[in-house]
């Protein structure tokens, strides 16, 4: 066992085809360099205690999952549990039953389609692995982070934990479950935060709706989005920026269609084009959340500054092509 | 012979289906009750002299066309060529060698999209029959319009001519031709003008390359597209404003990912939204000329005070069931 052990992990964002999935479209999704961090260190009592500095967070778990605040009062075990479940799945799976401390520092924007939670849990499962020198798989990891994405969505697709574990880029399809697509290019992105929380089941509810209405109508939009996939993942193959830049602008379109964007949005997407942005569109559930756009690196800035005299919250970001990964590890007796 | 004539032909938006209808895809288009009028008198010469009041044109054109400007130079001769045109056109058809006089007094924007110079045709050609008591139907008038068409665009469709000499709504497609849909609800509209001339050639042309680099992915646009005017057809005949709307926002959003839309008409159509408009679009070409937002009757002076508030010129209108008429006939002798 280590004394002390750190590993972190990617947020994603959603190039192309959010919502589209649910209906057995693909979509691209791709890890960006914006990363969960977990802190793990031995714990004397039989607990698993953990501390969320963003969220101002902290309580202990019993191996039998009863929770005592520390900071926060009960309400904190909701957002606690599901790294709980992540790191519970992860002994369980070395056999392990041991107590362990875990520290989440993470920037990742909570609740804007980033993929903030499974970021959380893969970074916490590998921190505890590595302390505990679990002899444990990537493939494990992947698994307790899935574990946990159950505790908040009732039936995840799993792509926020792959992303977060492997990196890279991923094909995603429902039934033809997960690609991973090799690119070696840059991918500029700059991400705007609207700051306003969304609800990603009632966007899902209000495309269902739309959808029953107009049912001719929206599955050619969709059989649209799943032509964008396919000329996407060529673009990113080769690295074609102007054509990404395209599809994301069409893709948002779609979007709109089904009425899944809002002023807002609108104002930072139109804010990052005027400022020489090859593309931009909402990434996620819409409704609020966040955009993307990507960008020229010459211009990248201008981006940042467009989106932000536009309102909102703007950082640059690039494709991760490394999931998750142990940072620090320091020896319990050098 | 009378002494003096007047007939008015109203100016047309297209609810559904602009652009698309180039790829052979079905377009709905509806006559407003926006009019241009046109007033013939007799005239002692051989000649055609034609007036526009809003142009602040006036010229003369000989039975074989040479032209002789009155007021506004050479220039003013392009303009008025339609016109003659279609008068001339009628002045055939009923075997006439005769000299008139018509004033023109449109207040329909030019070159928005809204029919302007089809309406000015039908109307002219409407006023010097009834002037010379011809013996000249609906189908004549339409067909003079259609020569007059000729000049402007090299191939029209010939909507433009059969909504303002028939009025009400039309289903058009290429090759299929024009079918009229018979509904009695009223059609609260505002149009909101950008402003912004548009070359409707340049816009055609956009779409083009976008299909050309995307086909698959525009292909599936426009069969949507295609659904939507299916769909719509039915929420006209029972006059279901909700439907409209909603279609009419999800028609605008594809032209969106087509790129026909900008800054300024998004402005303008969510200023109409957020007033309480079913729906709103672009209408026509798209890069500037007009939108039009359905309105709710008890909340359409918030509608056009919005658009307003956003920068556009707005009015109030409705479709028009009535086509090409006679205002005014006073005998020669009375």
């Amino acid at each position: 066992m280590k004394r002390l052990s750190v590993a972190s992990a990617p947020a994603k964002v959603i190039l192309f085809g959010e919502h589209f999935v649910v209906y057995n479209k693909p979509a691209i999704v791709m890890a960006i360099n914006m990363r969960a961090y977990a802190k793990s260190k031995p714990e004397e009592s039989q607990k698993i205690i953990i501390e969320s500095k963003s969220m101002n967070i902290s309580g202990a778990f019993t191996i039998s999952g009863d929770y005592q605040p520390i900071i926060g009062g009960f309400e904190g075990k909701e957002k606690l549990l599901p790294i709980y479940v992540a790191i519970k799945s992860i002994l369980e799976r070395a056999g392990e039953e041991r107590g362990v401390r875990v520290e989440i520092d993470s920037t990742i924007p909570v609740a804007a389609g980033l993929g903030s939670s499974a970021a959380v849990s893969v970074a916490s499962a590998a921190a505890v692995s590595s302390l505990l020198e679990l002899n444990i798989s990537r493939e494990d990891i992947f698994m307790a982070a899935l574990e946990a994405e159950r505790i908040v969505h009732e039936n995840p697709s799993g792509v926020d934990p792959a992303i977060s574990t492997y990196g890279g880029l991923i094909v995603y399809r429902k039934g033809d479950g997960i690609r991973r697509l090799s690119v070696d290019a840059r991918l500029p992105l700059v991400v705007g935060d609207t700051g306003i929380k969304r609800v990603t089941g009632e966007m899902v509810l209000l495309v269902g709706e739309m959808r029953r209405r107009y049912p001719l109508v929206v599955d050619r939009i969709m059989d649209s989005g799943e032509a964008i996939v396919d000329v996407g993942v060529e673009a990113l193959r080769r690295g074609d920026l102007k054509t990404i830049g395209d599809l994301m602008n069409i893709n948002h379109a779609l979007l709109c269609a089904l009425g899944l964007s809002n002023e807002t949005i609108e104002r930072l997407i139109h804010a990052a084009r005027r400022a020489g942005a090859f593309g931009a569109k909402l990434t996620g559930a819409g409704g609020g959340g966040c955009m993307i756009a990507l960008s020229p690196p010459d211009r990248i800035n201008y981006v940042v500054r467009a989106i932000e005299n536009a309102g909102g919250r703007a950082f640059i970001t690039d494709i991760s092509l490394e999931g998750v990964r142990v940072e620090v590890q320091q020896p319990n007796s050098a």
